[in-house]
């Protein structure tokens, strides 16, 4: 059970709602496989293998704007989940989707050639699902996978490890801007408009980098809702504070060319979410992997976040999150 | 992937749509675990053992009421994923849950209560899943079990079965009435109204006969749209048609003393829908079973559905399954 992200109930109050309806369900959720919901998966083991299975869901006008390509919302769909499994070094074995028929005839048809796309891409088999009609488009995919190996927890960490993120964080978080048409200001270049959208809308899950990094991290997460708060949840999991040196966050080209790199840029970035890059701990030497891999701090005793760069200690934002801010 | 009744889309082109929709996806759902879209469950081998998955959403509105207790929604959603469990002999081994917070937090106090209570009662572990906000009150479950036995498919009847069912059907419905405030002139009594609430508010999937039922039937599903509308769907996956005696269908005392038992009650209770009974064909004599077992037809070459009562055959009734007609 995680907390997601939205524009509904943005303020601190109610993400004190959500925390007390998780604890109230915590009471029972006692059996080891439910990790005391502070897991992104389920890990049950089944007939001499290790089940790995997630549940995400997107919400119009919360995950998603209306506007969004129905193909796009498919592979956004899919890919979340992946990513999920993604972190626990998981194979996907297969999905099930819940669908909301809407009574829009052409945008079900684009979103059902995506999703074959998508699964296709990926090696996902459908396996079944559950089609209703709702006032509001919401769809969700049920994702699970098999692994023989360790599965990373939140909650891993030592003190003293490193504390790493795959590729570059933050591009979703201006593909947004972009998508909701509030981007004007930003003046990116053609390519970089492309780059930054599709971010945003073809998330890519790190699949294959989260199956080598599985054995030899300490912890590991996908960044969904910003890189500072799933740092922090990371730390708070493992009861550590996580140190991160600003400057070493790793940004694309496109969006230092778009929104610079100041201190303001890099928080925003870090605070974006929509990533589904991989934030994981280690002690260890790193094997090769597939995607570029940035040291961006380290673990230490305490609790919390400490944030610095070349010019000192920096200040937390309000917000460690993005709260995907759709209308 | 399975249709599941709304008020939304009652006319046959908006069926047409779903049905357009699930034929798209269909395209691509080749895995053998898909059972090509046609079951409740997706069924799949891993690690020696056969894991059933099935996923059910309630949409306020749509499948509960909202002034329906928070408790027995939390009931219904458990109580509706097992059902799917029970109609293919396997026994829960976890829970995954998708849920709205709407800002509520008495209703979402209440139930968490609720599910905490039904998941102790069915002995089923909650093991993770997703919360969102949403403009709709929208939960899922997705529950999954394993069996290393047969799993009974829709489609597997033979000409010359018998067509059975567990307990009776009927009540859901009439206890949606009630519920819903429009059930003043069926004057029910007490204990009848609240019997009949109860059927439609806190249903009880039948576990332990499904457990003893799946090595010895043919074909099986659970009851929840409607008994005709469901027999039909047997009998189309099974190539066949399916013959029912609509004086056999069984009702309990309490419908029959506030509906009667004519044709036009029966007709009513056979496409209620809600029932979570198991119906399902058998050429063998029928094990013990720990619920009533009523033979109410056969099923013959042929197709579609055949309708006869003392008075001789019955014109099929313009909906075969109800369609959940909420406000």
């Amino acid at each position: 059970m995680h907390l997601r992200g939205n524009a509904r109930w943005p303020n601190a109050a109610d993400v004190g709602t959500e925390l007390a309806f998780i604890e109230r369900l915590r009471r029972f959720a006692t059996h080891p496989a439910a990790r005391g919901l502070s897991d992104d998966v389920a890990v049950f083991d089944i007939g001499g293998t290790r089940l790995v299975i997630t549940h995400d869901s997107l919400i119009e006008g919360v995950h998603f704007l209306a506007s969004d390509p129905p193909e796009s919302v498919a592979w956004k769909l899919l890919a979340v989940n992946l990513s999920d499994l993604a972190a626990k070094g998981a194979a996907p074995s297969g999905a099930i989707m819940a669908y909301t028929l809407r009574g829009d005839e052409s945008w079900d048809a684009a979103f059902a050639d995506g999703l074959g796309a998508a699964l296709a891409h990926f090696g996902v088999p459908l396996l079944g699902g559950d089609t209703v009609s709702a006032p509001t488009r919401m769809l969700g995919l049920t994702l699970f996978g098999e692994t023989r190996g360790t599965v990373p927890q939140r909650s891993g960490a030592h003190a003293g490890d490193g504390l790493f993120v795959t590729g570059t964080v933050g591009d979703a978080g201006v593909g947004l801007t972009l998508c909701s048409g509030e981007g004007a200001s930003l003046a990116p270049s053609r390519d970089h408009a492309a780059i930054l959208r599709a971010a945003y809308q073809y998330p890519q899950p790190q699949c294959a980098a989260g199956a080598i990094l599985a054995p030899v991290v300490t912890a590991m997460m996908d960044v969904s809702d910003g890189l500072l708060i799933d740092a922090s949840r990371m730390a708070a999991a493992s009861g550590l504070c996580a140190e991160i040196d600003l400057d070493a966050v790793p940004l694309s080209p496109a969006l230092r060319a778009v929104a610079g790199d100041d201190r303001a840029a890099r928080i925003a970035a870090a605070t974006a979410g929509d990533d589904y890059q991989l934030l994981f701990t280690s002690a260890l030497p790193l094997p090769p992997l597939p995607v570029p891999v940035t040291r961006i701090g380290r673990m230490a005793r305490g609790k919390g976040l400490l944030l610095r760069d070349r010019d000192g200690d920096v200040p937390l934002p309000q917000s460690l999150g993005w709260l995907h801010g759709l209308p």
